[in-house]
Formats: structure tokens, sequence, C-alpha cells
């Protein structure tokens, strides 16, 4: 017991070290965005993937604690309160039902299962099944919402693609699902993550779900937070969030003229510098 | 329905595209590595974090679908199966109760709350209470038996440290952790991912869980699997998995006069080429 003791002293020294520094620059924060808040719903359905809706679930709260509160996360579901089994391990506990009228985020993830086949645990015939349920009507509704931001990680972009939702709107998925993406009419965006307009923030595979939280943590409560929380977690935000604005670059891939349009460019540069 | 049932068969096609490759990629993996198969345990306690323990879940689950099912998971805890509270989140059914004398992997994250301080919440007092359960007396038996590798996700490091098991051995947990492992004994090592002897493996941060356990399902069943999980996760293993062995590097911050000690070699190199 001494030695657990003497352990535990040297870890609340460290801390109490670390302390000082980490609650001036909170209440720093509390000033600067003294009203800032955000609620976050995070959508489970029949076979949802566990890291899918987890990982942003743990980036914000995380947020929540070093905002001292800034933050609140629901589980919820399209039927309400009820126990949602996944598609890869043990069920998670709704706490209630999505609501597409509350501002705020709402987080949908993709399915795990199988990539391919037609069998029961196919990453199609959930999605399938979730198309089924309330869960598209309610993402239209919140699509509406100006006061929602709707977030989907991996497959989860395929949810409002398939409700017709991302029509010429630029999203990105696991890259095994880019071509469907596109056939629902979506614009399919080769990057982690993707923000059309302000109000749908779609992020790729499994992990980039990290990724699409801590943008949308630093969007609304300003980079400290999200710099605070990455260095808990030991990860750094991967890729730059593609936006619609901007210089376009150079497609060489498909135009073979593109280089020998460049060059007079080139030239005027070291033209001008002579 | 008609744009759903598209949409599905037009991910159906990518998927079926892609299937015929890793089918024969799965085929010659289970003849190379026929009798390969694991078993992965992962300990849950009163307060551990959510992502901590369900990140490698999740990658081990992944490396069981490509591999066809050489992998086995359970969530145990040191009192059988129960629901066991997160510290950050929704609880987890824990199916069954950590067997030490089960070969395979035994993987321990860590606790979720505040990094300092003596309220309820906070990570030394949801660690000291776990060393009073059942827990670290499973552990000893564990670390005990050859058959099993034990594995630790951030602060999960410093259960094996607090029940004396990491004496005089390499480990890393999360940053603001690595002076209590020192003072429990064990040597701190700066790598995202360190592994001492065999038979046990420690990770950083929050996130090394998943660096973690794509090193130990390339240990076990070869990089093929842990290669396709990357590609499924959109991921990378991030970090040379520290080992006590080979050359070790020049140390400049402890050694004034290791540059000086290094030049006469480079002037050797130069003369030679002369």
């Amino acid at each position: 017991m001494k030695k657990i003791s003497g352990l535990l002293m040297s870890f609340a020294l460290i801390v109490s070290l670390v302390a000082p520094a980490a609650n001036a620059k909170t209440k720093e924060n509390n000033n600067a965005f003294k009203d800032k808040s955000m609620h976050v719903q995070i959508v489970l359905f029949d076979g949802f993937d566990l890291l899918d809706a987890l990982a942003p679930y743990e980036v914000f709260g995380a947020a929540g604690m070093y905002s001292g509160g800034a933050v609140t996360i629901e589980l919820v579901s399209a039927e309400g309160k009820r126990s949602v089994p996944s598609g890869n391990g043990p069920a998670l506990e709704a706490q209630a039902a999505l609501d597409p009228n509350r501002s705020g985020i709402i987080l949908v993830p993709g399915a795990s299962g199988k990539p391919a086949g037609n069998s029961e645990d196919a990453i199609p015939n959930i999605l399938s099944k979730a198309m089924k349920t309330g869960l598209p009507d309610m993402l239209k509704r919140a699509f509406n919402n100006k006061e929602v931001t709707v977030a989907t990680v991996c497959g989860g972009s395929l949810l409002p693609a398939m409700a017709g939702l991302l029509k010429d709107r630029h999203a990105v998925t696991n890259h095994m699902g880019m071509a469907a993406l596109e056939a629902a009419g979506a614009i399919p965006v080769n990057a982690r993550v993707v923000e059309d307009s302000p109000r749908f923030v779609s992020g790729g595979g499994v992990t980039s779900g990290l990724d699409v939280a801590l943008y949308l943590v630093e969007r609304e409560l300003g980079p400290q937070i999200a710099n605070a929380v990455e260095k808990l977690f030991e990860y750094e935000k991967r890729g730059t969030v593609w936006r619609a604005e901007g210089i376009v670059p150079v497609d060489f891939n498909t135009s073979p003229t593109a280089s020998e349009q460049k060059q007079p460019a080139a030239n005027s540069v070291s033209a001008a510098k002579q």
C-alpha cells in the first residue's frame, strides 16, 4: 500500500505541476468563448460500427472536460431509449430519441460488417435496414435545420446519401464506398475530412472520426481545446479539411497540357526577376 | 427504393471487384499460418477508458474477419460477467471472468477521468480502486504464464506497475503518467509502443491502442492481416516498436562529448575515401 500511495502522490505531483497552466488557459477560453457550447447527438442504429461512434464520442467528451463543461453528448437512436446492438461487439445504450430540432452536432457512424456479399452481416444489408427505420426522415429534418451540423464517419455518409440528401454535395466515406456515394448523386472528394457548406462534415474510413471530431471542436470551441485533446490522446489531427473554396489545383491527371499551360507563368516569374 | 437498390448494387460491385484478390490472400495466409490463432481478453474495470479498450477491440475484430476467424475476443472483468461502468460514457458488458491461465493476449486499458485532483472521478482514484479488486493478483498470474502476452494502453500500464510487476521492465504510458511509471520501478521509454521481452507490450496515450493492436496482429498473424486492417481503418501503424536490442543510439542530451567522440569515426570515413 505504501508503494501505491507513493506512486499516486508522484502521479498527483506531476499533474499538479501541469494544472495551473491548464486552469489559466481554461479561464481565458471561458471568457473568449463565453457563450460557446455544443450539444452532440451520436446516432446509433442496429449494426453500427463501435469505433466510428465512440472515437468522436471520446474526443467530444475530453473537449467537454477541458472546456469546463461546454460540450454535452448523448447517444441517441431513431426509436428512442433502447439497447442498440453494434455490428462488431457489445451493444450500447441509446439514452434518448434523436432530436433533429435540437441545435448542435448530429453525428452518424457507419455500419460494421462484411464489406461484401449479401449475408445478414454484410454492410449493404445493415445500411439498407437502417434506411427502413425512422432515421432517413429524421436526417432530412436535421439537414433542413440551420442550427444543426450533420457529421458522418466512414459508411455513415451513405445513409444521408441513400436518403437523397447529398445530391451535388461534396462528401467522403470509406474508400470502398466512394463509388456508391457517387452513384447516390454526391460529389466524392478524396480527402480525410470534407466540409460542404458549414453544415455537413464527412469523414473517410473508421479512424477519420477522430479528425472529424477534432475539427468540429476547433470550429465550435476554438483551437486550444482541440489541441488539449490531441495532447491527451497523443494524436494529431490528420489532413486539411477540404472545402469548396480557394484556388482549385491543376488536375495533372485529366489535363495533359496542364504542365505546358503552367510553363508561361513560371517563365514570367523568372522574367520578372531578371 | 429503386435508387437504394441501385446504390447497393454499385456498392456490391466495387466490393466484388476487390473480393477475389482478398480471398486469394486469405487462403495463402491460412496455409502459411495454418495453426495460428489468437485469443484476446480485454479487461474492463470500473472507470476504464472506452477508447483504450475499444480501439484495440475493433482492430482485433477486423483481423478476425480478414483471417477467416483466427482471432477470438472477449470483454472480461476480474469479477466475471457483469456490466462495467466506463469512466467516460456508457457501460460495457463483460462476458466472462479474466482467465490468466488462458493463452493469448490480455489487454489492459487505462482509466478515464480528471488527470488531476483527489475527486471521485480523478484517474489516480480510479486506478487505486481497481488495485483493490482481484485484478492485480490475476495480472500477476498472467505475467507468470509463458503463454500470455500482457498488453497495456495509456494508463493501463500503471496497473501492473502498481502491482510491482514492472520492476526493471521497459514500458510506456500516457506522457502524463511517465513519472508515476518510473516511481513504480519501471524503466520509462519515450516510444509509442514498447515491447519488453516478447510477453509485455505497452502503449502510450489513448490512440496508441491502435498501434499496440496492429503490432500484435502482425506478430501473431503476419503483416498481411495487419495491412488489411490498416486499409479498412484508413490508419497506418505509427512508430517503431521499441525493444531492448540492437545498437543503442548515442544520447546527445546526457553525453556532452558525444559529438566529439563521433568526430574521429567521421574523419576515418573521409580518410578512407581519399
